[in-house]
């Protein structure tokens, strides 16, 4: 499909690189008044807000290790690229302002594909209303590279860190967990499926949210802005993308601190629960462990628990103890056993 | 070389995608004010200093596009990925304050040769006193791909664009032209006679710069303060690392003027002017052309030039005309030729 063997097809290299930059990001508009200067000189200029602190993030998306252009249409792909990164700046509990994207390319992609790309990136952008201010626009060697960057801000005393965390705080968890892995085990079976008989036609009704929450994630832009809403500061926070497990560590020892975790509050949309029954899958491993949920994990103060708890975005699952006591899941069984860090891990897959 | 055939070396899966940026970035210090958390959280935060605009750019450097490993040693190339980023914060006549540097690597390298390109990463920040605040790592299915996102800082009247040249300016270049190109020539020729007769000693003692040029540029961060000390504000500034005929040209298209270029005013290094003639290649369409000179070209006001005339750093090269008359090389022979933009272009290199 991604072949560049219909002649009617654009080649990339007909533009060259400033060109091909041009090309894909003209119709992109600056929202933001902090964004002095996007795209067209050396560097984009922005300037901070009062006295706002900056955040900065950027993530490298590789095809072949975080997706795959046989499931995920590029138009898909250029958004969650964008969601990937904004995730980690509302994670700081910041608004995201700007972006940078840069692409390599291989020839096998025709302009027309690339358009596909920025269609995506352009959707996330106006949607979550961040400028696109710069990038870079290059060959590879084989298949496609994106690399974000992603800059947003907030009051200082807003901003929130992973190593807040105290002893009694309540351990929050944004959305539900474990969607995205099963969408992913459904575009998985349904990509063999194809391979044995191009002609099937899948039946996909039943997975709907499963493959939403898969190739169009959506990261919670609308958190920092509720939390402010129901003045709430999180004492620790941090985007679980790679796994609910992995990160409830990561705050932990970030903050010297323990935690109970209860695999009866861990929220499950109706959905996960069935996919887990049909693939076999035990419900709390995907939940822990699956990863690709761009949700939000915070503690907060035990005495903020009345503001929140009325929420439907948010539910508690557990809390933090002292450090000696160590990272337990209490199983509903009602026995302890030690979390492992088991997220999603693009290191590893490459074994 | 670089094959992990050796059983002492360290698999980066052994360490895995957490344990790897630890190992990585651990000895890595931060030294600037504004940098309030560099690694280890969803994002870095920054915070801008007094009313000072922050700058952002981002390059992404491809294996086998932007570089080849069988010359290009790896701590060469972490130092090298750094200038390419910095350099473009100092044409905006800015200060670099801050790198994020992200990298996708296939098995092929083993971690000692990651703490080969980090080694280089980490005498360019020393060197230019930025602090590594963030990045990303992840397998990659071949080669390594490095993607760097530079910052910087300025007063909002410091701040240079590419369009604000006006007619009579002069045009000025730092330091001298075409030595990068044909240092890769040097090596290329090299690795041709290596594959031949790998016994070879080569002699290079006759194209130092040249290489050096090529495998250990530095950025101009002395510019910026130069001019400051000059009390000189230029009125346009431009990164010609693409080539500065096509650099040119982009200050002129987006200032809306013209220019003249005097051919015998173009500086030139002895060691360029010989390679010249050894590899057959005219001097002035290398440096034109060649790319890779990590210099700043800019603009100024006339009434500036008796401000910059005595600086050896500093060689005006020509003037800025009225837009109709276009852009020109003037050649020795007193001709005028059409400048033409064929900077360096990895987009094209693929064809």
């Amino acid at each position: 499909m991604l072949e560049n063997k219909n002649p009617s097809k654009t080649n990339i290299s007909q533009l060259g690189e400033f060109g091909l930059i041009d090309h894909l990001t003209k119709n992109f508009e600056i929202h933001q008044n902090t964004t002095i200067k996007g795209i067209g000189d050396d560097a984009a200029v922005i300037s901070s807000e009062g006295d706002n602190q900056i955040v900065v993030t950027t993530d490298l998306l590789i095809e072949g290790v975080h997706f795959d252009l046989s499931y995920m249409p590029l138009k898909h792909l250029g958004y969650k690229a964008v969601m990937v990164n904004l995730s980690d700046v509302y994670a700081m509990n910041a608004t995201a302002t700007q972006i940078t994207v840069s692409i390599a390319v291989s020839n096998r992609f025709p302009v027309e594909a690339l358009e596909e790309l920025y269609a995506g990136i352009k959707t996330a952008v106006k949607m979550y209303n961040v400028d696109l201010i710069g990038g870079d626009t290059t060959s590879s060697t084989t298949g496609l590279i994106i690399s974000i960057t992603a800059i947003g801000n907030a009051k200082k005393e807003t901003i929130t860190y992973r190593d807040g965390a105290k002893e009694n705080d309540l351990l929050v968890v944004t959305g539900d967990l474990g969607a995205a892995y099963l969408g992913l085990q459904v575009l998985e079976r349904e990509k063999e499926v194809f391979k044995v008989n191009p002609n099937s036609q899948p039946d996909l009704d039943a997975y709907t949210y499963l493959i939403e929450r898969q190739l169009k994630p959506e990261a919670r832009k609308d958190i920092p802005k509720l939390l402010s809403e129901l003045d709430v500061k999180p004492t620790a926070m941090i985007d679980i993308s790679d796994g609910l497990s992995s990160e409830i560590i990561h705050i932990c020892k970030q903050s010297n601190v323990g935690c109970n975790l209860y695999e009866d509050k861990i929220p499950l949309d109706p959905q996960v629960i069935s996919a887990c029954e049909e693939f076999q899958l035990d419900s709390t491993t995907v939940a822990l462990s699956g990863g690709e949920d761009y949700e939000l994990l915070f503690t907060i103060s035990a005495e903020d628990f009345p503001k929140i708890k009325a929420n439907p975005h948010l539910t508690v699952i557990g809390h933090i103890t002292h450090e000696k006591e160590g990272t337990h899941l209490i199983s509903r069984a009602n026995t302890k056993i030690p979390l492992i860090a088991r997220g999603w891990n693009a290191m590893q897959e490459d074994d």
